[in-house]
């Protein structure tokens, strides 16, 4: 039974399983395991641990039947592919010296994943490679690989990462088990269907190390029972930081599975005794201790905010730009964006304080400010700067300058309704190409994409900029943006799938979960408005170099996750750039850029990174690529790939 | 005119520029250079060095042409296009810290490389990257190819690579060029008409560093008079080290450039007077001496043997294997094959040495060997076999198999033609069904491919084993196949041409040329005949280590050449591995087995490689990849690309 609900939270990390030793009798084991000791399923062996393909006499008579547990009718089709993971013999070992032992594991491993697959398993778990090579056993996988459709593979990983003293001693056995993982699913080519079971033991590497796995594919984690400290009443607990990493796996929909023998027994003796006195006949299961602290664990988490769940169906989904420029928004849209109360929070402060520099108190009454509002959509904008006004007592008059028309048509319903008309007046117009009748003092715009300047702002605002005082005020007055380093190996696979270049040369807004971020961010392009003169380009060409921390290990870079900081005005700011993210505002998720080849960072190693934003006569484009540790491609050359209109 | 004629080579070689200074009127530039100094072409700047767009007033009157060397219609098309190479203005930083200065160098390079185009040139010289950074260099030239067909870019490379010691006083400034040229070909992906010029100095790097470069894209060698020694009449000469260079750019069809000024006068002074005497009224041209001794270094090259004459088309051209157990070869390929004369040769030595080991010189004229061909074709293993019995005085019984019918015919016509009814039995079979009337003493097959198990003589020979005695010899008794890393940028590029998965993972039949072998070969499979056991599969699996010479520096590995030895019988051998190569001897090019992504190897650093023979009941085939220093995708995964049918 799960662990536990949570609102709006269906992950698979809700379940919990098991892993058991060798046994024929599967219904038994399901039962023991599901029915008394309270587990979602088993991680099971399929077939007798003592088999070994090159002792079996090869003309003997008899059925010739290999040993697998069981046979697929001692349960229903469902119960196997429910509540069964296969526990591929962990004996094998396909990088051995000993040829036989070679030949002996991969005739094995084929003849269990065929077993598996007979029997539509959801998942095989594959043991972890014996040595630090592992490219017979990868080559056997990857073959096996391109003949399932479903099941998954799991390979078992310990959660192991030597610190740097300890490495020197014993160097050939200690190696960073991460690296063990990469060369595995280099070599698979980041099949899908391959993923990592951790193995969590007693000592846990740093945050920075463990941080890797986040933006890994990994299915479940595999919690030894010596792992568990013991508490003051003699029951299984585990460590804060433990805890901490448990939940992250909890966040990140990955499976609990409890190892190993009960090293626990006071826990299990006060369990039967309390069994006993409840009068049930069955036999006490001795992992249920730990099933009911990480069941415990799972409960006390706190409940998913209202956004985040609203969000749950956003993570690691990948959106093409909008192109706000040659497309219209639609009315749904709009409703989104204008229910983000913080934006205009922000934007309304902005003004006020905008507002009381340009309008001394004296000449409050008399004075009247204007200011236009350039794209100014359903009228959120419009909104925030008259309470601004009201809010300051300044006088102004309102300019709402509108290229889609079907949101020029809600604005004058708008206008009617609020009574606005002595102080708004409607323009239904590109801001490029209107004529304004006389200059502003503020011009406020809210043109902003997930890496600032992508949804072509500071090209528009070029455009408004004519109709700007010498002195006026741009609403932002400046965007920066950012971006760091990110392991995603969910949303590589996702566009690999598409099987071609442009996938891999577009940018993508994303809601990012499964990820890990490798290092700080680092500003990117900023633009600054109103411009000081018409000579400067919106043309940007950025130079990054990336250090990673030197505890993390090596790690795989799949991209680069971006993000922006707006100046509205003075110190009101808006942004989502992580360590200064404004709360509570939803409009805007990071944006991804690809690299066509995931590149492996050693520790240690710097990673340089060059951005250029680049502008022909109908388009603007990004264009990217890396030089150290290694030079990738040029990304997006001439914009051939990924594009935004002007 | 040409450097001089070369039996057969038509090479690009032949030919010799020179580099020039700006002068607006080209047509004196061509009539000085080609009439007067006698060279094939003139690498010309194109544009006014001293133009700078953004000096250039924007409103000013005039007709704001462009400082063009010349026009268009100065010269005739054909004279633009056979005789200038456009020099793009050396000046030209992309990578500078200055902005204005990375603005005019990227308005400048668009605009010469427009002319350029406008003129139909073949190629045009662009600057060295100023730095160690290149990034937004490579960028705008990568963005500018997307938009040639035909004009190649050749980027200027200074030839030099300092050793350790000084690498470390001055690191900033002194780095491996190669590793710059790398950097720019990456960010431009192999672009194919993205070529190098490198730049021959006084100095030069080490034999290993300078051999990557034949495996590179290199187009044109520039000498620069600095770079000649002076002989004992004052004319300018090469050192031994740099004949020996510029003989290895002739054989690579790479295209001699003079640059700087005459610092040999005397020549000049000499040559002059000369002149004068025969009484021709021309300046006389002060680099004369410069082309005129590299026309001797030219003419003085050994004739070209004529078995690579015969070759020159075949050179880095990527051919399928064959696949001789399901295909039947035709009569042109056994007619080439047969002209193999040493092949023959040696298989006479190996057969004449197995017939005296077996049949003791009292028996000579009692006992009769039975021999075998398998695989007989149209009969040279027979008639080898026949002679090497005369040879020997021993008495022979043969059977010639084939599985081929058209072959069969010229047996039969072979037999009855030469008299050998008595002794040749034609068996019209394939070896691994034929139902054999008798053992035989000796197996004599010639099944083998370029990298020998390839063409499946493990299975075929498995196959005939059954008809050979307990104690019987087989010829070849074993063979052995040999992977050594390559630099192969052209063989790399044609690959990517076909944009797929498929001629990534095969391995091609290839005379390789232009390759730049980084290490030593290593063994990989070896087949011994007759077998010892029938158990013994014929799968294999070979990890190799290749550890790069330490003076090489950097460089890329595109794939891996493979070739063969085998044991005839005892010291007889016959093969193509490099060091041990059997001469005179053409029935097999070399194999090449690509890399999807070629992997940069750091000097130092070990080349990790796994290759697997894998075997199903249809068919055999290759699976490969590397683990360091990196891990590459598995290639050919099941044979899902490449594999040779039973």
């Amino acid at each position: 039974m799960p662990l536990g609900e949570r609102q709006g939270d269906k992950g698979e990390s809700r379940y919990c399983g098991v892993e058991t030793e060798f046994n024929d009798d599967m219904p038994h084991v399901l039962a023991f395991n599901l029915s008394s000791g309270g587990f979602d399923f088993v991680i099971a062996p399929l077939m007798d641990p003592t088999y070994r393909p090159s002792l079996v006499q090869k003309d003997s008579a008899g059925s010739g039947a290999l040993p697998f547990a069981g046979s697929d009718l001692v349960m229903s089709p469902s119960q196997w592919s429910s509540h069964v993971v296969g526990k591929i013999s962990s004996w094998i070992d396909l990088d051995s010296e000993d040829e036989t032992m070679r030949m002996d594991s991969e005739t094995t491993l084929k003849q269990e994943i065929a077993w598996a697959s007979h029997l539509s398993l959801q998942a095989c778990l594959l043991p972890s490679p014996k040595g630090t090579s592992c490219a017979n056993y990868a080559r056997c996988v990857n073959q096996i690989l391109q003949g399932l459709s479903n099941m998954q593979l799991w390979l078992r990983i310990p959660l192991v990462k030597p610190d740097d003293d300890s490495a020197n001693e014993k160097s050939d056995i200690l190696v960073d088990s991460w690296e063990t993982w990469n060369s595995f699913r280099l070599l698979c080519e980041h099949h899908s269907l391959l993923s990592v079971a951790l193995d969590i033991l007693g000592t846990l590497p740093s945050a920075n190390s463990l941080g890797r796995w986040f933006g890994e594919s990994v299915r479940a984690a595999i919690i030894h029972t010596e792992a568990f400290l013991t508490n003051a009443r003699g029951y299984p607990c585990l460590s804060k930081r433990h805890q901490r990493l448990i939940t992250g796996f909890f966040n990140h929909s990955i499976q609990i599975i409890i190892s190993g023998k009960s090293v626990h027994p006071q826990a299990n003796v006060a369990a039967d005794a309390s069994q006993n006195n409840s009068g049930e006949g069955l036999q006490r299961h001795a992992l249920r201790p730990y099933l009911d602290y990480v069941a415990y664990l799972y409960q006390k988490m706190d409940p998913l905010p209202e956004q985040e769940r609203f969000e749950l169906g956003y993570r690691d989904f990948l959106q093409s730009p909008l192109q706000p420029l040659m497309d219209n928004l639609e009315a749904q849209t709009y409703e989104t964006f204008e229910k983000d109360a913080m934006k205009y929070i922000q934007y309304q402060r902005a003004v006020s304080k905008a507002l009381l520099d340009r309008v001394p108190d004296e000449e409050a009454s008399t004075k009247t400010t204007v200011l236009m509002v350039v794209g100014a959509g359903r009228g959120p904008l419009v909104r925030a700067s008259l309470q601004a006004a009201e809010e300051t007592g300044r006088k102004l008059k309102v300019f709402a300058v509108e290229k889609n028309p079907n949101a020029v048509v809600t604005l004058h319903a708008l206008v009617k309704l609020e009574g606005w008309e002595n102080s708004v007046t409607i323009i239904s117009s590109d801001m490029r190409h209107w004529n304004a009748p006389e200059k502003a003092d503020i011009l406020v715009s809210e043109l902003l994409g997930s890496f600032g300047d992508n949804e072509l702002s500071p090209e528009c605002l070029d455009g408004a900029q004519r109709f700007l005082k010498e002195d006026g005020i741009s609403i932002p007055s400046s965007y920066t943006s950012f971006l760091q380093p990110v392991t995603a190996s969910k949303l590589h696979n996702d566009i690999k799938a598409h099987k071609d270049l442009v996938h891999f040369e577009t940018a993508y807004v994303v809601k990012l979960h499964n990820v890990a971020r490798l290092a700080p961010t680092q500003p990117v392009f900023t633009f600054t408005h109103p411009k000081h003169s018409d000579k400067e380009t919106n043309q940007r060409y950025k130079k990054l170099q990336f250090m990673m921390p030197n505890d993390t290990g090596s790690a795989m870079v799949h991209g680069f996750a971006g993000y922006f900081d707006a100046v509205l005005y003075k110190d009101v700011h808006l942004g989502i750039e992580p360590s200064t993210a404004t709360p509570n505002m939803f409009s805007w998720f990071a944006i991804f850029f690809p690299l066509r080849t995931p590149i492996c960072l050693s520790p240690g190693s710097t990673l340089d990174v060059h951005f250029w934003r680049c502008c022909g006569p109908t388009k603007v484009w990004y264009e990217w690529s890396v030089t150290s540790p290694t030079s990738s491609p040029l990304h997006n050359t001439n914009g051939r790939s990924y594009w935004v209109g002007l």
